[in-house]
């Protein structure tokens, strides 16, 4: 009997997409405005969600304000007022998509949730832009 | 050829975390402030889904009318502006998580529902914290 | 040039609208099932604006973290996962209504805003039913 | 390593549900006031979402802009401001229900998707009744 | 002390934009596609907003259950999966844009409502395009 | 007889708030993380509102394409995906504060709509922080 709890929380950081083998005439070509050298920001939405069993005791999958502060003191503090390719280490070599972003999330909140449980990452870049990414 | 439909529902309701065999310190050290004797209460969001296959003559999977009228007389009118912990029976000995009424929620509609379709709930405490249960 | 800043917050709380000088049956025929006994709850929502000149030096009206804080330690502390009738002492009295909790918020929030400002308080008891007071 | 992109998009139509080969008033019994022979309309709301693996060039699923522009050339273009019994070819004899609309959406988009990637479209008649679909 | 209570409601309809003495084409330069012969259609969002003073008996300003129920029999039984061009008496020479439809609304509650009290209607034709009337 | 007309509009930005003659501890000081050296980012939510009469021939206030076009041309051609304190020009030496950016906005509309009319700008930096500027 297996339920997924889900806890939104959110950061507002500055990125630019680019390889730095290209030249901006490529990147612009390939990433349009996104590639801007002067960078653009969003406000990220996030969703984390971990399935698994429910504790007869507790009633809980996983205490929501446990994951909440896991949320904070892994993500939000990283990536929150953040420019992400110069200020987060995950990016100083990896584009900074949303798919990547969602990605590396995952990767660093994996270890910290329980092995039984199964973990899943929803990143909104904008309303309109979003990925999942579940391992 | 499967097709999921989903219809959205909400009741507002008062509840408390406890264990009744702990004493108010340790339900406060366990659930937080949810475990306020006196009770809090929230607007429940409930997204209902019924995956099955299209009928040719209809057009639907199920009558969302009648999905609809199904999440009143079965949910809304037994918890809409109720205090689930005493006036729901399902709760008199089960605490009140979003885990455990997302679970009582698919529980009491199933049989409602045809066997050959799947169901699925997902259940808003806060527009920030939610449940997916799925049998 | 006056510049109305907004600020975004909420609350969980329980509640009952009825008069204490009024049987049940009369309390059920005025409020409905708002008046039930056991109490119900909702997530209020909650949007804080204060109209002023911006100070030339910040570019702000009102510091928005000044103005966050604030509703954290006048608002959300006290109403936060209680029971507005019971333990929320402005409500001993006075029925908690949308429209009798927004005055209130807006009369603890006053006297901490700065005497030129203008302040206005909407409150969502639900996304369908909320209420605007200026004063 | 699979990631999900998706994109929302929106189109405002007109329709009406019914079986040609019946009376309006078994019409009416059968799917309500949406057989209204005078039509009425819902802003429809529309994720796409493509799963596949993250290209390591551009860190891209898919560019985000290529899928906003088929779902312009493919789906608002033949759909927005249209009356989709009257004007929409594939539904002359289709029943326009949400789960009709949201199959033939996925018809029209699968063969301009890499056939490596995974399709699946969420179809919003009203922030209350949606459809997924995934073939 | 004036207070504002605002309800929210919703219908869905089909309509079009055009001048009957204009032809077509005239039509389509003026109105663009909203002029389709075949008609299209929105879900309209509607907030219902009446200012007064609170009632020291009830805590209210007016019973919401009223006003919503006013609404629909005033707006929703009349608008709802209507036609507003050809169903709607006041739209029978009227062109129903979102201005039109607003003040419709406000004139059709109007007599409604107390006196003493202000009404102000918001009409949504679509989240992004919305309308403000207040008499 | 005025009526309000609203359009709604984003863009995604970069930005900082701080003053050259402050040193990065004051600006801290002052500003918190918003004053990051590297820049930080948000979706930038606009609406923006003109007020004025009803025009018989068309029942517009005022074209909603020609706003929206309006908004394009002015605002998200010049703010979007751009650095606000490096890439536009009114920001070079004004701190982009939600306060300035929403007045530097309505001064770039201003001269843009007919001079009857009372124009409105609603700016959202996240969901939660916004401002309203009407001159």
């Amino acid at each position: 009997m297996k339920v997924k709890v889900s806890r939104k929380a959110h950061f507002n950081a500055a990125h630019r997409l680019f390889r730095p083998e290209w030249d901006d005439a490529k990147n612009l070509a390939v990433f349009g405005k996104c590639s801007n050298p002067k960078y653009h920001g969003h406000n990220y939405d996030l969703v984390v969600s971990v399935t698994g069993a429910i504790d007869i005791t507790t009633g809980f999958v996983m205490d929501m304000k446990v994951l909440k502060d896991l949320i904070i003191s892994e993500i939000e503090d990283a990536f929150d007022h953040k420019n992400l390719n110069e200020e987060v280490p995950e990016f100083a070599e990896l584009n900074p998509t949303t798919e990547n972003i969602a990605v590396v999330i995952w990767q660093k909140l994996r270890p910290n949730i329980d092995p039984e449980h199964e973990l899943e990452v929803v990143l909104y870049e904008t309303p309109r832009n979003f990925v999942t990414y579940s391992g």
